[in-house]
This record gives structure tokens, sequence and C-alpha cells, in this order.
């Protein structure tokens, strides 16, 4: 056995931890006890310590060097594997066990708290659990390391979502994007709104589900390796490619909560389930970044699942799955509503326009929280500040502002900005298809989309992390990634939305 | 810190993994997609080997030589502790690492192969892999150890699962049991059936798990610290006292199944959430034996579940339940049907007094199987002939036949036995909680449940781990356990049941 391959041997158990533990974390979020909240975290500390430990133990050393040896070509699946595990070792090696464990367990406290906290609408029960948190991801931050000149402690947390990317970088991707969004903003404000009230019917909710999943299953998801529950934020997670697990919510009076909800989660989903047969248990087995997953949700969700195509397909379907509650509302005029522009408080329901915004206010706020120039007691003011700036409006309750997503609580900082990277680039990357594969635009409008997932699979989800998020892009698109599209995408779709 | 804290911190880590395997386990029954079993299969290896590996290794020997070296007195909780461990640790260094992870990787893998198996009724398909799992049993009996004179390997499985109990004693004990039972079963037939027609009638499934789940809370199941789901096999499973599971199965024109094993299930699931709490996080806080274990469901399920007094107080509820349904069935009717004798196929839907022969059939066969003088492509054979002996009747396929039972698949061999143990212990400790409480008797009349719940929690559930299975009965009992109380529990119900 040559050292690379017992390398993958050995990653491939301490993978198996970590799988356990996100399997833990499912449980978690969907069916645990409350009581057992305690517990649960404990296991989670202990299970975070020891495949931390077990990674950056001398024997992982010794086997990755000695692979490292063996003479496998830079560009060559070995070589590509060898890089993308030096990365994470040379990080990791940076953190003591104690802070791994003692983050799994404040973060897998945190959830309970936080969702306590969210529900009560009251930050300050929250605001503790979220000062030992932070304090914790500071210390990780000093430990990876950043540049002392510039000060960024946040470029250390961004580069475990999105390798590589620089907190600079963000804001000007940021600063690029923001004048089209506000010009786009206020051309639709301007025009006459768009009736929704389709929406806000009375939908039974078990025949919501229903028609999520049969939609997933139409776009491709695989239901014999994952599965759909409910969750209090929806998200998706993997144990490998053979069990992917999405997520939804649902609301009697609200139709997109669960039904755009699920395709966004099916193209996380479908990305996890697309990685190439052949690199099964080996770590290129994995997602390049959460921008490209993001990428992947946002495509599914937006590009395709609010097209018009895509409701001429389904829309006649949708009617029978609700007898008598959409009867008086045409085409057309769905495809209009679940379209509607209009600056809301809740990230996850946002419209395509200002989402945006809702991440460039987490980004700033989450860079200062971590540099210390924001008091976390002071979070809920600066969010209904800047909520009030960017989109005019102001959160009544904590629920409704600083309170409504689940990252915080969970340790992941750092994490929102691959939010708007991810879907800017879901644009960049449909574009390219649609250049790539003219035939797609046609295979969408008769509801087929084997067309446009083959491509994904190709180009995307079978180099799984070969290369970095950059790299990736390059290669698939000739140009790295760039913010033109999306905005091109949004003035092109909201023209028509609203009759610009 | 003592060797004895730092023993029992590293005993929890280790338990972590243990648990985090049972959840991974849990899920596998209850949710997991099914393309996900090999993945699951080999994560469920490592855990094994890991909690293995971590269990035997030299930092916890030491750690155990050192705390038993600081002076704790025996009976002492340290002193009982330290046995305990001192018992599980001789054991499982016998065991090779190898072993354990590949009877985990074969173990989960024949849970969907049986599964398999048993819903297309053909046991040749679940053959190889019941080949692989005995040669795997087998080599761990050899490793164990056994004594060699009596040639009987069938101990070294046993005492996994009945700590101390020796082979020749259950024969000994069957052999007590079998004449009654076949006395008054033989007694029963003669006297005219009871009709039970109005358990096959259409309940809707639905209604028949929140009329079970009401049942389990009212006997002290606490859901804020449990939880109840669908599985094929039903089961009870633990992640701490703060995190039990039990699982059903339903089916609408059978309410028994759901019903009765809902309040059996809930019997297990009392033990484990009635551990005592300062036994937390250590060894203690765990099962004495599965004897035990089924001595707690079958008291709940039949000397509680099936008696008069809780029908009394449960069939007016239950015929609200499903409205229309039970009208014309009598209390005294409907409790007379759920206690109809009648040999049957399927070992879980066994009346109480041919259960015992369901178990003796299966004790006979494994023994015959682990020992070699049984080939497992004769299984379907000998085990249709039993049937016939036994309780004159004979499966008609095998998924009524040897293929009913999930334990082979799961690698639970030498585990049936406890199962009879447990259930003769229920009568014997139910004879002694009302010696000790005689108020007990009169409060199950009024629906009142706490009292035997108390008793049980004193006397069974809080001492844990702290004693062998049969010093704790002498403790509890003033004498060893004896199967008298069932016979004459089993005959006083059914000269009552039957007008014998």
């Amino acid at each position: 056995m040559s050292a690379y391959d017992s390398l993958l041997a050995r990653l491939n158990e301490i993978s198996h931890v970590g799988k356990a533990a996100a399997i833990l974390d499912w449980d978690h979020q969907c069916y645990m006890p409350e009581g057992a909240a305690e517990a649960r975290a404990g296991m989670l500390a202990t299970l975070g310590k020891l495949s931390h430990e077990m990674f950056v133990s001398d024997e992982t050393r010794k086997l990755l060097e000695s692979a490292e040896g063996e003479g496998h070509a830079p560009g060559s699946d070995g070589g590509l594997t060898l890089r993308a595990v030096r990365r994470d070792f040379d990080k990791s090696v940076k953190l003591p066990t104690k802070l791994v464990s003692d983050l799994a367990r404040e973060t897998a406290l945190g959830h309970g708290v936080w969702a306590k906290a969210r529900a009560e609408k009251d930050f300050s029960q929250f605001a503790p659990a979220l000062e030992r948190i932070l304090e914790l991801t500071r210390q990780a931050g000093e430990c990876y390391g950043y540049d002392k000149q510039s000060g960024e402690i946040y470029d250390a947390l961004l580069d475990n979502y999105e390798a590589g990317a620089k907190t600079s970088e963000v804001v000007t991707v940021f600063e690029g994007i923001r004048p089209g969004l506000i010009e786009l903003l206020n051309k639709i404000k301007a025009a006459p709104q768009v009736d929704f009230s389709c929406l806000e019917r009375n939908f039974d909710e078990a025949a919501q589900l229903k028609f999520a999943e049969k939609v997933a299953a139409r776009l491709g998801f695989d239901f014999t390796h994952g599965r759909q529950d409910r969750a209090v934020h929806p998200f998706c997670t993997s144990f490998t490619r053979h069990d992917v697990r999405i997520t939804t919510r649902t609301e009697k009076n609200w139709l997109p909560g669960a039904l755009m909800g699920t395709i966004h989660e099916t193209g996380h989903g479908l990305y996890e389930q697309g990685f190439d047969p052949k690199d099964d248990d080996t770590p290129l087995s994995d997602a390049v970044s959460l921008g490209v997953h993001e990428s992947q949700s946002r495509l599914w969700e937006n590009i395709v699942g609010r097209s018009r195509p895509f409701w001429h397909v389904f829309y006649p379907q949708l009617q029978a799955a609700f007898p008598g509650t959409l009867t008086d509302t045409s085409e057309e005029g769905f495809w209009r509503a679940i379209n509607r522009v209009e600056p809301s408080f809740i990230r996850v329901e946002a419209d395509e326009v200002t989402y945006g915004l809702h991440i460039m206010l987490r980004f700033e706020i989450e860079r200062e929280m971590l540099n210390g120039t924001l008091a976390v007691k002071d979070i809920p003011d600066a969010w209904n500040a800047k909520m009030e700036s960017y989109l005019g409006i102001t959160p009544p309750d904590d629920a409704l502002g600083c309170l409504q997503d689940v990252h915080w609580s969970a340790g992941l900082i750092g994490y929102f900005p691959t939010y708007l990277i991810g879907t800017a680039l879901s644009s960049q990357l449909y574009e390219q298809a649609l250049k790539d594969s003219p035939n797609i635009a046609q295979d969408l409008v008769k509801g087929e989309f084997s067309s446009l997932l083959s491509w994904l699979r190709e180009k995307v989800h079978h180099p799984g992390r070969r290369y970095l998020p950059q790299e990736l892009i390059t290669r698939i698109c000739g140009e790295p990634a760039r913010s033109e599209p999306y905005i091109r995408y949004l003035n092109t779709k909201f023209t028509e939305v609203y009759g610009l």
C-alpha cells in the first residue's frame, strides 16, 4: 500500500467521524427532543475534538509527508488531492484541540439558546452565548493568522468558507454590485407593484411538502440517496453523495416558503449528490467552497425556479395540487407574484433584488463585530439602522431582525458573504452554460432539466474539491468571477416582471 | 484530578463515540435513504473501531489500574464502577480491533440485506450475510473464551447480554417454565376461544400513534427527553437518559401492533430515562442487563397494559379516539380480546402464553447454529419443524418464520434468551412491588402509575449498572430469579380470561 493510499484510508476514517457529527447535527435540528441539548453538545464536542486530533496527529502528518514524497504530478488527481489536504492540514494544526472542542460545544448549545431567543424575540437572551462564540472565533482567527498590516482578522475566517478569498476583494465586489441593485430597486419602486395575494391563501401544508418534493425529484434530486425533513431553519447537509438531507419549513399562508425553499435546498443537494463516483471516499468528493455551493442553490431556485418557462410547465400541476385555491390566478400573474420585489425583513424570504443588500448588511456587521468595533449588545441597533438605511424599513423586533439567521449560533462567522458571491456566480455560470449548450434553454421550456444538470455535473459537480474556487470558475468560464452577468440578469428579468 | 476522575472523563468520551454510533443506527432504521446503506456501514465500522481502540488503549488501562490503586471501597459507587469497568475492559481487550470493525460493518450491511430478504420472503438472500456474521460472532466467542470442557461457545456471547449467566442455567430455567406453559396452553385450547374481531377493524394509523403516545406519556415517558418514530422492527435506543428514542409500526387492521408495542417500548424507555441523575456521565448510568431491561417492557406491556384495571381507565378514551369503531365492544370484551391466546407465527405479536415457546425455539436454534450443529441453509427447516412441534403451526413463508426478527442481522446472537428471562422476571418484580407497596394495586385501578414507577425507579432504575443482574434481583427480592411467579401470574390471569 502506498503512503498515498494509506493517507486516503486514514482521511476516510477521519471523515467518518466528521460525518457522524453531521448526522448528530441533522438530528439535533430535525428530531432531537429539547431536553437533550446539553448531552448532545457534549457528544459533538468529543467528536469535534477527536476528528481534529486524528487529523493533526503525527500519524497523518507523516503519511501526508510520505505521500507528498511519492511524486504525484501537480495537476493529477493525486497532486490535487495532496494540495487540498496540505491546505487543510496547515490550517488545522494551528488550532489547539481544546479550542476545537470548546467551539463544538458552545455552538451545539448555542443553537437552542438562539432558537429560544428568536421565539421570544429577545436578543439579550442570545447575547452571552454569542459573546462566547465570538471570543472563541476570534481566538481561532488569531490561530489561523492574517495579514497584521491590514489588521483584517475577518480574512482568517472567510478563508474557511471561500478558500483564497480576501475581505478587501469582497468589499470591492459588493461595492461593484450595490449601485446596480439600488438603481434597479428605485426603478421598481416607481413602477406599479405586482399583486401577490395568490401566495397568501390557505395552502395545505402536507400538500405543500408533497408538491415541493415532486418538483425536487423532477429537477433530479435522488430520493433513494437523500430525503427531506422539516427544520426551524432550512439547510442541506450531506453524509456522502449517497445520503444527502435537505430540510424545509411550511407555513399555511405563505406558499413560497416551502416551495422555493425546497428548490433552493435541492440545488445544494444536487451538488452534493453530484460528485464524481470515482472520487468516493476521497477528499475530492466535497464542495469547493460555499460560494460555489450557493451558486447551485440560487441557480435552481431563481434562474430556473422563478422563470417563466418553469411555471409554464409546473403551474397547472400546482393548481391541481391545491384544488380551487389558484383557479382565479393566471400563470402570468403567478409568475409575477413569485418575483415580486419589496423590501422585507427576512433574508431567506427576500426577493432577488433586495437579497444582496441583506447580505451586505450582515457582512458589514459581522466584520465589525469580529474586529471589536461593534459590541455584541449594540448589534440590534446597528442592524436596524442599516435596514433603515439600505431597505427603508425597520424590523419591529429582533426575530425579524438580527436573530433571524442560525449562522452565528453555529459559529458560522465569515460565511454570509458567500451567499452573494454565489448568487452573482449563478448568473455567470448560467450564461456560460447557455454558451456551451444552447439547447439548455429550449429544454427548460419543455420541462426537461437533464441537459442543464448534465452541464453542471460535468463542469461544477464532478471536479469536486480539485481546484480553488477561482481556479474552478476560470476553468469553466475562461475568466474569474465577475458581477456583470448578475446585474445583467436582474435587469433583464425585472424589466420584464415590472414592465420597466 | 484523581485517576478515577480522569478515567471517568475518558470513559465519557468513549461513550460519546458509542452513542454517536447509536444515533447513526437509529437514523439508519428510521430515516436513512436506502441508497446510503454501504456508506453508513463504513461509518459505523469506523466508530466501532475507534471506540474499541480508545477503550482498550494503554491510556485507559493505565487510568483503570491507577484508579483501582486509589482504594475505592468495594461496595462504594467508586468500587462498583471500577468493578463494572474492569469486567468490560477484560472482555474487550480480548477482541482484536479488526474483528470489532468487521462486525460493525457486516451488521450494518446485514440490516438492509435482511430487510430485503424479509420483504421478499426469501431466506436464501440473507443466508450469505448471516454466514459472515455468524463466522465473525464465532471468532468473537473464541476470543472471549469459554469453558472448553462444556464446549459451550454460546456462554461467551450470552454473557454480553446477561452478565454472568450460563447457557446451562438458561436451559434449566426454560425446562422449568415449559411444562407450565404447555399445560396452560392445552387448557386454553380446550376452552371456547375469545372473540378478537374488534382488534381487526379499520383504525386510522395516525390516530393509533397519537393514542399510543398519549398512553406512553400517562405511564411516565417524558417526551421532552425522548420521542417516538416509525421503524420496520420496533426498538428502543438511548443516547443518555436525556434522549431516549422508542419506535413502533402501525397496521390499519391490527390495533395491538402499535398500541401494545408502544407500551412495551415505553417500558424500556422508562428504564433508560430513569437512571439516577447523580450517575450522569458515568458507566453506572446504564442498564444492568437485557433481561432486566425486558422485565421493564414486559411489566408495563403485559402486567399493567393488558390488565383489567388498565382498560377500565383507558377503554373509554380508546373508544373516543376511534369514533364509531368500538361502540359495540364492551370493556370486558376488549380486555379478553387483547389477551387472546392462540399459537401464531410472529414473536412480537405472540400472546403471553405462547411467547415463551417462541423464545425457546430461537434459543435452541441459535445455540446449534453457533456451535455448528445446524447449518445456516437448514435454519428455515429447523425453524418450521420446531414451530410445528411447539405450537402446532407451520409458517407459510420465511417472513413469517426465521426472517421475522432483526437480531441476527444485527449480530445479536445470544440475545434471545433474555426476552424470556426478563418476561419471567417481570412477574417476580411485580409480586415484590406489591409486597413492598400494597397501594400500587389500588393506584393502578385509579389510573395512577406513579407509585409503581417510583418503586421501579428506586429498586431497578436508579441502581443502574451497579450490580450484576442476579445481585440486583437478590437485593430487590431477597432471593435470586425464580420462574414460579411467572407461571403463577399466567395461571391466575388466563384462568380468568378463559374462565378455566
